[in-house]
């Protein structure tokens, strides 16, 4: 049974004639398994329809930015209220000041915030807001970690110089020798060390910080002034309704944020402590829609449910089931997982699968029964994904992995991955 | 008679607790005269109302995306329709399909469309593109331009390096030698010309492009394989339905998009022509919210009334009968304004105000007679300026000018103002 694909497909010719490759960036499905939908027509709670009006169980959640559930009405509510009012006016609105303290309240590191719109904007304007207030140059970031897609930090090198990154220095994530290690070979000049909450890189297994690396990246840069800047554009609130190395203990100096606090209205932000906001006013930051208020609606009342809601226990509930649920059925069909990271943002692959052939294979089914998973990228899970979602998600998947059984002799590397590691 | 600023100075103090500086970008009103609210409730067709319920016509357009009026009912529509079915999803929405071709064929020189949020995330990536087309580092831009806020840009240096701008060259705008001379410097590294449809820049005169001096960009472009990058983020669709040098027979081969596109809904976006797919297809650019349908839609809809209706006309008469009955009233009261720039983006300045506290005392009295200009920064007019928002303007434009010239001998400079010159 092969979903139908007639206008995804028609979509893509069109597309190819009038966006470079056919489709850029992270929602491209060029690295994803044959037959996925790269167009999609609707969403609502955890489910997606495609183009072709295909139904899925979506366990991307737009790469985070659904948080509660796709069309989650107390936030469309909010920003329809706003929207009706204003959004990008000449100045800001009320409801910015709102959420500024709304969000400070909530992140027990912060005194202040700043709007923008893209989680890049966010890591940007950190390394910024760091040079100023050290005076120094060099930005210490963990080694294959992605803090967006700018020239000094996008992964992909076309069109970016060395310059761009020629104060970068990259570590070992979780490795605190290697760390000393970079900090001690640009000693005097380190205005930030750069950390996600947990390693949680695309083709990798998910780590979990080492409470004592994370203390050590602390004490360096209290040690020498330098900041640090925890990146929560990807995990945050999914681990924690702080900053998520508050339940390690470790309070950054600056915290980036995007995706998922207005539940995919556009904005981010960066937050910061008392002794870094002198030099996060002598800046200059600003973008067309940095100030418009609707998402700011949205952000708030988002906020709001993170607060008072057990939204962030029902993403672990979900998360938790669906973990069991896929280790025991790989298991009943010989098949062994690696399933890493928080239960709300599980990386799923499998082992004795080199070149990621038999991952493939398994999304490849699931997306045919109607669930749509990534054999690559950390997955998503919302407060949405109810029990209906997750019993129809772990049918298809049980199913699934029978199916791979099956054809396991005869999978195939998927080519643009082939041709990804030869470049 | 004094507005009544109660709500806008108790938003100000919660701002300053939670916002450095209390706002920051170019929506701060720290270079605006005393008086000017920071904060908006409301904003209908060529209206807004502050914080504290004053209306205003207001000639600020949010600087720039408001072009057919505030909450103008088809693009709202057309978006809400949109977010129904959903914005942010796992992957684009058939909407995006449409946009790039709608968007293609309204511009003569493009053959291809990315889409974005900021405008400086369009000018970046015209950069980044031009660097990988060409294998070059040099990027030349008139001095003073505005191009965006990020490190390679900034018109504020805190917090970036001499290292983010070492590839920046610097000529004067509209004068061919300079040019040349640029270029010559840097023969054979030159990866694109940047250059704003007019240069608009801030405390000065609008200056139209030279024929001469575009034809001459283009030139140099041609021999050398450097790319002409025309930035239309701020006068795009304010000068033609095409890009804006059309009007002088130069086609770019990347132009950058932003603010208007879709009345205020977050989009910015780069367009290209067939030379330079290649390249747009091999950076690795994107974002959160960079594939959400609402803007999209919202363009589309933006793009029809561009293509179906008068607006632009419309547009262009309202900014002329402003500049006519400035002209007047300003002779009437023994002033003598430098009226710059295209009507549909006026620039007002006062002859013999080096320090420019005419212009400040009189926008002053202008914002307290309920119309919202701005001392410094070129104004914007919008589809909606009607019949009844001009001749509401005229009769509060003729009371400021008296009242003006009774002031004229107690005016003071703006304390900011002198503050930004001294540094």
């Amino acid at each position: 049974m092969e979903l139908s694909r007639q206008r995804d497909q028609a979509l893509r010719e069109r597309a190819q004639a009038v966006i470079p490759g056919g489709m850029y960036g992270h929602e491209s499905t060029y690295l994803m398994p044959e037959g996925t939908p790269q167009f999609f027509s609707r969403g609502k709670g955890a489910r997606l329809w495609d183009a072709d009006g295909n139904e899925y169980v979506d366990y991307m959640c737009a790469y985070g930015p659904n948080l509660l559930g796709y069309g989650f009405e107390p936030v469309e509510a909010a920003a329809a209220a706003q929207q009706a009012r204003g959004d990008t006016l000449t100045g800001p609105s009320e409801v910015m000041v709102q959420l500024a303290e709304d969000f400070v309240a909530q992140i027990s590191h912060a005194d202040w915030a700043m709007f923008c719109k893209n989680g890049t904007d966010a890591t940007s304007m950190a390394m910024v807001i760091a040079r100023a207030h050290t005076g120094r140059k060099t930005i210490l970031c963990a080694k294959g970690a992605y803090h967006g897609a700018a020239p000094w930090c996008t992964p992909i090198l076309a069109g970016t110089l060395p310059e761009d990154r020629a104060f970068v220095v990259y570590y070992d994530y979780n490795d605190a020798q290697s760390l000393v290690d970079a900090f001690e070979a640009h000693q005097d000049d380190v205005a930030a060390i750069f950390a996600t909450p947990h390693r949680h890189e695309v083709f990798s297994d998910q780590i979990d910080p080492d409470p004592e690396y994370a203390a050590s990246v602390r004490a360096l840069c209290d040690k020498s002034g330098a900041l640090l800047v925890v990146d929560e554009v990807r995990a945050g609130f999914r681990i924690a309704r702080d900053c998520s190395w508050a339940k390690i203990g470790v309070a950054p100096d600056l915290s980036t944020w995007g995706k998922c606090f207005a539940n995919g209205y556009p904005i981010s932000a960066v937050l910061g402590g008392e002794k870094v906001r002198s030099a996060a006013k002598a800046v200059y930051v600003t973008g067309s829609f940095w100030f418009s208020a609707t998402p700011m609606a949205a952000a708030v009342e988002t906020l709001k449910q993170i607060r008072e809601t057990d939204y962030l226990e029902r993403i672990n509930a979900a998360g938790t089931r669906l973990r069991e649920g896929l280790q025991q059925q790989a298991a009943h069909n010989g098949f062994t997982l690696r399933q890493t990271g928080p239960v709300s943002m599980p990386q799923v692959l499998f082992e004795e699968d080199p070149d990621f052939r038999v991952g493939y294979g398994w999304v490849r089914e699931c997306l045919k029964r109607g669930v749509y998973f990534s054999p690559y990228h950390n997955m998503f899970l919302s407060a949405a994904h109810s029990e209906a979602d997750l019993a129809k998600t772990l049918a298809a998947t049980g199913d699934a992995f029978v199916e791979l059984r099956a054809k396991l002799p005869s999978l195939e590397i998927h080519q643009p991955l082939l041709a990804l590691r030869a470049a």
